[in-house]
């Protein structure tokens, strides 16, 4: 019953094969192998994006903070939600691959922003004088950080606010698969308006790998040397490659995040059942809930690991706030065992 | 014959097969794994530090730059040698990391400082104002990038005229296996005096892993930080271990290392033999020698793949200069194939 | 009747007759003159300080920005209101000059951060994982952003608060001087407990100059390196030093801020008894509050110059939220008019 | 006889008195004043430059970095001469302000970058991989680190090269005007290839002021946020332009500048009479010689400030290498007894 995170989770199979598949003999490093240009073209085609550029680096945080200094000088500012994984959890590394920039949090109900909240900001942080820092680029996370997920009609509104107002849409996706799998909607669709998406691997089954995409190559001016400056180009770079292949292939990554999705689904269900209640909507592979306090020490006391989502210790008799996060190897019977203990 | 680098070579199946072995389950991430603990434990035991930070990263770039800022302040100097692979290869990893660290190349035969060359270099570079900016550390690359190697005591030796000045000593290991099997040393005594050793694991059969090992716990304080905000830490963390410790296991580093130095030693024989000369002795995995050109013609003519090490194109009648990298894969066939063609 | 900013009106001539008064010959250039050497004394003296690292420099946000360098690693947590200057008014000047730092904002009625207030905000600061970065600092302006005061007891109310949890406690004294006046306090006793000071001079009626100064000695280690990088050192620096210290000369800094202090608790009480009403205390030489539309618009019809401090435009008919600043040079003729005017 | 540097003499009184003539009442701040506005079109027009972006900063050193940020990205190459104070003398401040950027340093006899060696390091420069980052400008200084000047045609053949290779040209004019008085040109010519331009006022008698020109208002996008993300706005921006608006007035910038060479040509003259021989031609305010050993002893015992330009003491009987600066307030009696008693 490990529900911490989908990054305690291994890698699948497919993708270990993967690395197997392309180890024979000597091939271009950095880049100029056959592997990598397939790759990239495979995640080209997935999202009908033939001009993009796709680059694949080995963590998250790298290909977030990469695109932040790719899209912001050391003065721009990079409107948020108040919760993104940028602003909250990646120890500033924004504001060090870009030397300075300044993340605005604005607010917003289940891990969103809606495009009045983000007109609203931007046209309040434009207001000033150079004090204030200049506009930058807006980003945001899809799947949220709260479990929740932006339609394409959503992402669409959001990237009309920020083009209106000349600044470039970034996508957080190191959940775009649980996303693409909660909205049931074609990829293509959901990064309709997107300037750069981060298209994450890691919690999806791969070992380590992401991709950078821009779909525009103006964007992409200088990338490369970013990411060798900043130590994220493998020497090895058919194995970043191959792990994103084997997830593209034959719609792996969907299936894992089916798997995962459906996972959390049940969870969310079975708290509501049990007594608890959800905080925010399920729509990927997290759940954010209380539960009763004696469910709690039940299911602490088999073992089920999971993080207690609240400033100060569960107290006896009060609910308490967890966050339950599935993964593609998440087993059925550790989503059956936890709902029989909570009940 | 491929001897461009020893990077365009895959990973060895111990270590694939390490991948494979810790991918069981779900595991603590961002390194509160067992398979991290052990790595971390053998690589501690292995340069007998029991007081040494040892931490795993994907790129021998990263592991460089991040020890750089972690030793040295914006307004540092760092003295290295005028061919160091931070100052001259890694698109200013270094000084992006540090915010500005200055490289001050220092001159030196066969990619080697001199105690005195340095001792000189400190003592003009501390002679000045603020302007100069503040000395701050040593970086030495063993192998080094003309494939030589220090040995212990001319480590030890630099380290003294380093630490009289009040300076850490780094070494840039990423061929440190091939420098400990090219001088048949114990790999402590390598390490005498110095303060933080970057241990490749890519260039030696790995897929992308390098230990960072701080002797002096205070020298790595804030680390953990540092590494995150710039992306260099794996949330599936244990992989990263994987492989290093699967290199540490029953001396397969060495036994890979031995490999590659063997096939350029014979190469340099090889070489010599076939009129060319070497520009510097052959005591790791690569060769820096001038061959006739007609050799070079032919070995071209047959595929073998290597850089040509000068800046004008090859003329006919004169001889050219080369480099040939081996690797631990590379086949005793290639070798010999190579020394027929060019003979 | 300019009200807009302290910093719009001139420099007062004692300054002015400073610079000249210093202007015969050679001196030593980058601080190696004796004006720079009477003026650091000076503020040691005046601090009661004999220990501390007196520097000077040209602008406000250059002083604190480079403090926070010097006090936070690039991955650090610096703490402070959440209408600080160096947070909202310094165009990420403090995540610049630190590479990174993440400025951490605390709420608290009438620009005040409560010991309260902040020792929440640090524990849950640091109760986290590497991805929220670490504790480094704690910054207060004093006189606040909203022209209020931290009395002496409430500085060393913060200061244990910081120290307790191993942080340096940095005062941007922007209005140091409308602080000591309007609190008619000793400024030993309001820097008791402050690690590093922003000491300024430029609203208080010099060209353009701050003083840093670092209580601890060993919190200035490198700075000077720090501040020639920055391009914060003049090479003639006894022009800075002079301004300083003409300041420092017959207690004119704390006349000037009377002065000013004096315009503002006038225009204070003027804004009240015309049927407006204070957002703030007035405790230095800055009114926040709310006039009648009508007191507005014969206020601007009329010529003066002040913000309107709300973020959409005044309405006919309902009060109009203000910003007034005084400064060492505001005549009181234009106080005693705009009063009339609003009455 | 003070001698050691420009920086050591003060302000000339011209400047001064353009402070106190800018001091009454109240203006915009932060470069919203009228002396602002005057003093960027003055300047404009002495260059023959309408489209050009002109802006103050205080320092030489802020003024360099901030166009190297500017204009090269942090994984940029700048290319200078080796010994270019942007690359010897500021701590590495264009590193800093880059975040990164790699100085290239060309050798060159007199202090200056011929065409040919300029082209041939861009090429090599240019010819490697990421590895090398990328070419991003070309940065000269005139009057030159050596004392020595670029004719006209000598920067518009190197802004050709530079063009060519699609990268802009800055020219350090720390010490513009004694270039502009030494060849006795148009200041126009001596611009024309430049992109951006440092004209120094500082060492001709301003207090502390630099202006920054961008020739081609596409180089300048942004630079009003970096430089105030840097400390380098002032508030009271009217004294940094009323220092330079008073030099561009009836050609004083001009008068001092043939002043201080004057003093340095007839101090060159002087050396190679009794016995020392010049290391440079003398073109501006600098002398780069070799005197004889009691000539030094004679000077130092009577006074003489002066550096001493070699890395080792001087030795009885040998040619000691000295730097003379001469200024705007170089007294003609100190030259005079100078060369009276090295004679």
């Amino acid at each position: 019953m490990k529900f911490a995170s989908d990054n305690a989770w291994g890698v699948h199979p497919k993708v270990l094969q993967a690395l197997a598949d392309c180890n024979e003999g000597a091939m271009g490093s950095y880049g100029a192998d056959p592997v990598t240009a397939r790759a990239e073209a495979v995640y080209r085609e997935l999202l009908d994006a033939p001009e993009a550029v796709v680059r694949f680096v080995a963590t998250g945080t790298g290909a977030n903070a990469l695109v932040c200094a790719q899209l912001s000088p050391s003065f721009g500012r990079i409107y948020c939600h108040d919760t993104a994984h940028i602003h909250r959890d990646e120890c500033a590394a924004p504001e060090f691959f870009s030397h300075g920039a300044k993340l605005v949090p604005i607010m917003g109900a289940d891990g969103k922003i809606t495009p009045d909240a983000l007109d609203q900001a931007i046209r309040f942080g434009a207001a000033g004088s150079l004090n204030d820092g200049a506009n930058a680029m807006v980003s945001i996370t899809n799947a949220t950080e709260w479990g929740t997920c932006y339609a394409p009609a959503e992402v669409a509104a959001l990237a009309r606010v920020a083009h209106d107002a000349g600044l470039p849409l970034h996508m957080d996706g190191a959940r775009f698969a649980n996303a693409v799998a909660g909205l049931d909607c074609d990829p293509r669709d959901l990064v309709a308006g997107v300037d750069a998406l981060c298209f994450g691997g890691t919690k999806n089954g791969a070992l380590a790998a992401e991709a950078v995409i821009f779909f525009d190559p103006a964007h992409a001016k200088g990338f490369d040397y970013r990411r060798k400056q900043s130590g994220h180009v493998f020497s090895k770079q058919r194995y970043l490659a191959a792990q994103m292949l084997a997830l593209a292939t034959d719609g792996l990554w969907l299936d894992l995040a089916r798997h995962a999705n459906a996972a959390a689904t049940r969870l969310g269900q079975g708290v509501t059942q049990a007594g608890g209640s959800l905080i925010a909507p399920v729509q990927a592979n997290e759940v954010f809930a209380t539960i009763p306090f004696g469910a709690h020490e039940r299911a602490r006391a088999h073992g089920a690991a999971y993080h207690v989502w609240q400033d100060t210790p569960p107290v006896q008799g009060e609910p308490v706030t967890v966050r339950l996060v599935t993964s593609w190897a998440t087993p059925d019977e550790d989503v059956t065992r936890f709902l029989d203990l909570i009940r």
